[in-house]
Parts: C-alpha cells; sequence; structure tokens
C-alpha cells in the first residue's frame, strides 16, 4: 500500500538531513513542498513527481499529497527544521484519516541555530511562534509572560515578517519585566544553509531591522553568558 | 589542527543519524561516550580509539575529549538526542576555550517521539528536565507551573529515576491546577531505537510504575485530542 512520508528535512544543508529521510525521500514518487525546500533537495527529488505551491499553500499541499498517496503512489511532504512542530505532521494527520502515514523527525532550527551560536539552549527553554495568524496574540503575550517569569531559555520562531513588524519588538517589551536587558540573545538567519548570518547580542540591544521571517532567536536564562563570540548556557555542572 | 566534535547523534537508531554526524564520527581517531551510546553507533567506531565511563562520568568524559585534542587527534564525543539540550555542547564550551570545537545538532528526544506518537507538539511548547541534581527542585516547580498556566505543550525529560520516584507525580499535580484531567499524555520509552514502547494516555490516568529514565513525557495543550491511536495537536488551520 503507498504511504505519505511527512519529512522534516533539517535547517536546509543536505549534510542535516537525516539518513531516515533521505530514504523516505528515495521511496517515493511523488515530492510535495513550498518551492525553496523542493530546492534544498537538489538531486534527491530528481526524476520525481514534484508538486510545489506558493508561501500560502500549506493545506492545498496538504491535500494534494494526500491525494497522490491514494491514487497509489508513495509520496513525500516535506517540511524544514522538525515535520512536527510548526510543520506539516498536523494539518496531515488531522486530513489523513484513511491512509498510511509515517511522521520522519528532523533537526528543528532552534537546535541547528544553536549549534551555531555555540550552547544557548542546554537547559529547560520554551518554543514560541509570533505568528498570530493562526493564534491570539493575547495567548502568545501570555506564553512570553509566563516563559519569560520562569527563567526559562526562549527560542522565538517566526519573529518578523512585513505584516508583523513590531511583535517582536512587544515580545522583548514583556521579556524585559523579568529578563535583564544584559541577557545574552542569538539571532540565526538561514541557519544551517547557505546565506547564514549570525549576530550575538543583549536583549536591551536588538537591531530589530536585523530580524526577518528567516531567523530564529534564543534569549537566554539569567545563566547564560558570552564568550569567544560564544553563547553559553551552563548545565549547572560544578566544573 | 586537531578539532572536537560535539555529537548529537538522535535517539539512537542509526537512520535518525543526520549525514553531519557521521561524517564527524568517520572524521575522528577518537570517539568518547557514555557506553550504551558507544554500543549504538555500531561499525562507525570500528578501529577508533574508544574512551567510553559509566553514568555519572560526563564531566570526566569531557575532559578526556579535550585532552585527546590537545593531543593532536581530531575527538567526537557523543551525546544521544541533540548535543546542545541537556547534553554535552554546554560542559564542553564551558571547559575548553583553547581549542576548536563543533557542535553537531541531532534530532531531540521528544521530536523522535512526536513522530511516534503523531503530531503532539506542533505548536508552541516547554521542555523541562525533572532533574534536580544541577536545578533547585523549586525552579523546576516554578517552571511546570507557568508552562501550564500559559497551556504550552509540554516535554518533560528524565522523568523518573530510582531516586527521583516522585517528582512525576508532584509534576502532574501542579500541571493539574490548569491542565483538564482528559488532557492527553504521551510516555515514549527508548524512542526511535530498540526497545520501543509507547502509551498514550491522559494527565488524570497515568500509570506511573510504567515511566522511567529512558522515557520522554508529551503532555499536550488544551487543544490536544486523541484519535486512531494517534496523539494531535492542531495547528489551528480551518481545514
Ligand atoms: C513555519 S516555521 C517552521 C519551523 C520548522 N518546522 C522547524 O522545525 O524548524 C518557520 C520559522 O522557522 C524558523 N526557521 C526555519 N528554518 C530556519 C533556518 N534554517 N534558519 C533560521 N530560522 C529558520 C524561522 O523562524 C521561520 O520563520
Ligand atoms: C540527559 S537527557 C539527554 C537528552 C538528549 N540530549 C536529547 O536531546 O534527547 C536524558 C533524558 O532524555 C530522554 N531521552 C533521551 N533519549 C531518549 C529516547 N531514545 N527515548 C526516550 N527518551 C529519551 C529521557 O527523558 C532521558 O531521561
Amino acid at each position: 500500500m503507498a504511504k505519505l512520508y511527512v519529512i522534516g528535512i533539517g535547517p536546509g544543508r543536505r549534510e542535516n538531513m537525516t539518513l531516515r529521510a533521505i530514504n523516505a525521500l528515495i521511496k517515493s514518487e511523488v515530492i510535495v513542498g513550498y518551492t525553496p525546500y523542493i530546492e534544498y533537495l537538489e538531486e534527491l527529488v530528481e526524476g520525481k513527481e514534484i508538486i510545489s505551491t506558493g508561501m500560502k499553500g500549506e493545506i492545498e499541499r496538504c491535500k494534494l499529497a494526500i491525494e497522490s498517496v491514494r491514487e497509489g503512489k508513495n509520496t513525500s511532504i516535506v517540511s524544514t527544521g522538525d515535520a512536527g512542530l510548526y510543520g506539516m505532521a498536523g494539518p496531515i494527520l488531522e486530513l489523513a484519516k484513511d491512509i498510511e502515514v509515517e511522521i520522519v523527525p528532523g533537526v528543528t532550527a532552534a537546535f541547528s541555530a544553536a549549534g551555531e551560536l555555540g550552547s544557548p539552549i542546554m537547559h529547560d527553554f520554551c518554543s514560541i511562534s509570533l505568528s498570530d495568524l493562526l493564534t491570539p496574540w493575547s495567548l502568545i503575550e501570555k506564553r512570553i509572560e509566563n516563559a519569560a517569569a520562569a527563567d526559562f531559555v526562549i527560542t522565538i520562531y517566526n519573529p518578523r515578517s512585513k505584516g508583523r513588524k513590531k511583535h517582536i519588538e512587544k515580545a522583548v517589551e514583556i521579556m524585559l519585566k523579568y529578563k535583564s536587558p544584559s541577557t545574552p540573545v542569538g539571532i540565526v538567519k538561514n541557519s544551517g544553509r547557505d546565506g547564514q548570518e549570525q549576530i550575538i547580542t543583549t536583549l536591551g540591544n536588538i537591531d530589530y531591522k536585523k530580524i526577518d521571517m528567516l531567523c530564529v532567536l534564543i534569549i537566554g536564562n539569567s545563566m547564560t553568558y558570552i564568550e569567544n563570540d560564544h553563547m553559553i548556557t551552563p548545565r549547572g555542572y560544578d566544573l
């Protein structure tokens, strides 16, 4: 029976894919994804039927992928990072009750960025998306508030887009109620792929113009420090 | 110059490793790690110098790995899951200021487990470790409280060991102040490796005896539901 693979391809560059993701692509006749993500796959998609659509077509892509499996073709639908965090695994399982689905996890953007910045996560952390397309902004604010008040490391996805320029400024304002302005912040654009850029700064000194939707942010906890251009959150060992 | 690779090997089975992790192991003369993790690597470590120590030797292992690089040998130190979450990246960067270090991210236990359970994370989530060896229990309680109050999905690492039998019960008690007893909970033991077992239950019905330190837990948010033996957190799309 044909199968649907919901694949997290990691941040972009081939080397960050798991063997399992690569094997699932090899086993697929049809590959579905947002056009730039398909490009990361390079020759892994050669000779395959490609269904790619623009930015807003998430649900359309899910439906096309499910349709393709119902027609008897092994199909992969790809997300960047992990498939199960702000990815395609949810909508696929909500829509596809009648077909076999395999979720293939991947390295999420925040962990890829963390490796480039040093060891900024290391400890308890929260992941928060600033996109209020699908989540009320009041709930996002409450999450930022509670995460900051309990001294979590905070990773921010979808930090800033043309339509949401001020959300990140508002988020930082809330964090500053609990976190010191000297708290280290790492901003990584295009982590793990061409065009990678990173900035290590502090919560009081963020240059918002540098942030766009290709960035992920990591805000430290009260123990995080900067040394040798690395952002380090200690695990707490007596070294 | 010799280099230290700090590698997240993923949950265990080879297929969950990234190409980058495999390549780093291939480039290393010396591999350092907790004995069972070295076993997951199988023939990838053949012909290499192995330095493995028991459970409590984390810092000892870090020091031995750094020493090996100082002697001029390319060396890998391995963590399961991701290297930067409750892993070796932090202590290595804290201890090794004089050598070249590359952090190689991996698929963390919670994301591997999520793929096995369905799509339980999907949305904003917090990762909390119940180990109070290095973190005061009062801070862990505060984090659980704040995460539950803001309706985060919560992933729990180090949920229960012989010395910490009651921590998970206390954690659930705190979550029940904010989350309904019918909130779905996924418990995965040995995710992504031999001996994998999973349970989908609810916050009011957890069988604590089934939980040990080889398990990771995922507690849903208020939208999470169980269907077809899957645990699903909707992303919020109008499907
Ligand atoms: C819809 S979410 C998808 C997240 C993805 N499933 C993951 O696990 O990384 C899109 C957001 O992820 C972040 N992101 C994804 N890939 C990234 C990368 N390579 N570098 C930096 N941020 C990235 C950005 O914050 C972006 O706005
Ligand atoms: C010290 S932490 C290491 C976490 C690891 N660095 C990661 O990113 O997954 C150890 C805890 O991780 C979780 N864990 C690690 N590997 C696991 C697996 N394959 N299945 C279930 N839980 C796992 C368990 O909760 C365990 O007590």
